[in-house]
């Protein structure tokens, strides 16, 4: 971290000023004593408004009428549910998209445009929409709320994704706060990765959008749990202006503090994604450095974050880089292979494309820390990139991960 | 099958005229009784040949090797071993490929560039020159090889994969013989590929290039298990004319029924490829209908056979078919929603885009067969193609697959 930024304690979506946020449970989902599946978050002042959404060509009507209503540049709230996704349920998708942006509305006493409506969940199953309605009048807004809401927005999440980071431009503070859901491959059928930003910034929309656009694309479209996009996936960032101070925009003196802080936050909720996919206890950062083009190095890393089988031999803490050497050469980017140098947990295993002898039991015994890092090396030009994936465990994978130690 | 071919019982990449083959152990893998890690395919008379290679740009140097003689269109032995792929070696690789062809070839008493050499298993590890030579002397060739050929190539592969198909030109009758071996997930760093084909046929080496080409690109490409391509994926077929005729070229008109009878070997082998692939008891074939292009039908079809998360409800016959819809929503073909239609093993689940009422027992009962059809209709064209590709089974998936029923 920068020495101009630093992370909030206990922060979340509404430690930004003037952002509150509730959540309930209104049946949706299999009740437990502390699950919610429905949440607002609200803020007290109009926003401006950024979001980036899936690529799927199938897109539940909820992200189309997000899309739609981003594009005004202003909102003021989200309504979110998880259990049901809002997907492939033909013409009432939208109708009940619409209709839970209006209920919203109506409680909160703001104008229905302004709403953003989210699903997560089951596809092929409409919104029981008078739940909805009975339980978005049930949800009490407060400045802890979004503690309950980045609960509510789980689904085979094992823990909450949240954090709040502040930084200063000139004499002002401000704070961005985000909360994130993932995707876990073990209940994969709500597989949506969801993230939800807030800040009290005075941000102008087109730089907030294409600063959003820039950050998602180095962080959050750089993890890979199980290789699936969902219908569903979105990033959405409110920006309310409440902290005062000049307007930031991409000439602003301001703009690239502004930019890493969003970095910064978003490369951890990323992060904590993917640590939290598959049920899996291990995080793999892969850095590919001294590529040609930078999508040469986005390629690279994101295609060996996503090997099964660099997963397997993570979790089975086997340094068979032979498959790591596999993803690398089918991933499209450009490279010699007598050129190629790696490192695991920076033990270096192979130098101008040969394997080199390396102490087998002491890479093995780093790969059994909590993080795994894999460095690969190019030497074609000076472009990286960094991705993170996860392990995969469970029983099959014990075998399969057995094989070459 | 069409009326004018038929499968050979117990047939083999040597039931062509004058092929003959054999293998033994040289101890390159752990020795079990039966096992088999050193052959040799072998042709009396000079071959036509044609060869297609893994798009990976990491290569084994033997595959480099092949590559450079395949050009050359003629040959007349392959020489493979399983348990060291020979790849990502340094100089060394290419050394020891030339000298395993070299060897090959003084025992067979022709010229060394005739000696096509094969390798599959890990990657990173020198081969045993000494064994290799050894075990090439000690291999005794047999118009009954083709069987133990077909053993000593496996890896994880738990059968053997071999077939054999008599097709008649005019008065002529003629034989396509095939092995092949797979890549499973459970030991997928030797998950290299190999199929060697052997035909009596006569054929014409542009043709038999241009046919190869075409028909792998249906069959063998068409399988997904993990997505991984391999240093080493290969399939080579030699064509010896023994069973006489006039040359099949582009223009014959027996060209077609020799592109159909090593289509239908390919699908097969293919097929029993995708069948046996990680441990897996089911095979799922996804057939993509009325596409705008044949490309977008390759992609769909591809997509949904490689998902994961599609594989997983198969293994739990589970009819979840909304991961079905995301697998073709990010598959890149072009499609627009309200016009999906979607079966599986021919009970309708999905008519324009939207879920329609199934009768959810007998969809399940239908999943626990062996063999699962997915058939999606895009109503945009009229192209289609198939892919294949097995369920995931083991522990971690009994929880995932277990999800919404």
């Amino acid at each position: 971290m920068s020495q101009t930024s630093f992370w909030i304690d206990g922060g979340t979506v509404t430690s930004p000023k003037s952002f509150l946020a509730g959540a309930t449970y209104c049946g949706i989902r299999t009740y437990t004593e502390d699950k919610l599946d429905l949440g607002i978050l609200f803020s007290e002042a109009l926003c401006t408004v950024a979001g980036t959404f899936t690529q799927n060509k199938i897109k539940s009507p909820s992200v189309l009428l997000d899309q739609e209503r981003v594009a005004s540049k202003q909102a003021q709230a989200i309504v979110v549910n998880s259990g049901i996704a809002n997907t492939s349920v033909g013409e009432q998708g939208m109708k009940d998209a619409i209709e839970m942006a209006n209920v919203a509305a109506q409680h909160l006493g703001i104008t229905p445009s302004l709403v953003l409506p989210s699903s997560t969940g089951l596809i092929g199953v409409e919104l029981p929409m008078a739940l909805i309605s009975t339980g978005i009048s049930n949800i009490v807004l407060s400045i802890e709320g979004g503690h309950a809401l980045a609960r509510a927005i789980r689904t085979t999440d094992t823990i909450s994704k949240e954090a709040a980071i502040s930084f200063n431009i000139g004499d002002h503070s401000y704070i961005i706060g985000g909360i994130a859901k993932g995707s876990g491959m073990v209940h994969p059928n709500m597989a949506t990765m969801l993230s939800f930003l807030s800040t009290d910034a005075p941000v102008e929309p087109q730089f907030l959008q294409s600063c959003l656009s820039k950050v998602v694309d180095s962080t959050f479209n750089m993890i890979s749990i199980d290789g699936d996009t969902s219908t569903n996936d979105s990033v959405i960032i409110l920006a309310n202006g409440a902290a005062g101070g000049e307007i930031i925009s991409n000439k602003s003196p301001g703009a690239t503090l502004f930019e890493s802080a969003l970095q910064e936050i978003s490369i951890f909720l990323a992060k904590e994604i993917a640590r939290d996919g598959e049920g899996a206890d291990k995080l793999i950062e892969v850095k590919v450095e001294e590529a040609m083009t930078k999508e040469d190095a986005r390629l690279a890393a994101k295609s060996i974050a996503s090997s099964i089988l660099v997963k397997s031999a993570v979790h089975g803490a086997d340094p068979n880089w032979g498959r790591i050497i596999v993803a690398l050469g089918y991933s499209g980017a450009e490279l010699e292979e007598n050129r190629i140098a790696l490192y695991i947990n920076e033990i270096c295993i192979m130098e101008d494309g040969r394997p080199i002898p390396f102490f087998k039991d002491a890479v093995v015994a780093t790969m059994n820390e909590s993080e795994i890092n894999i460095r690969v090396t190019l030497k074609m030009g000076d472009k990286s990139a960094t991705a993170w994936g996860c392990e995969i465990s469970e029983a099959y994978v014990t075998f399969n991960s057995a094989y070459s130690t």
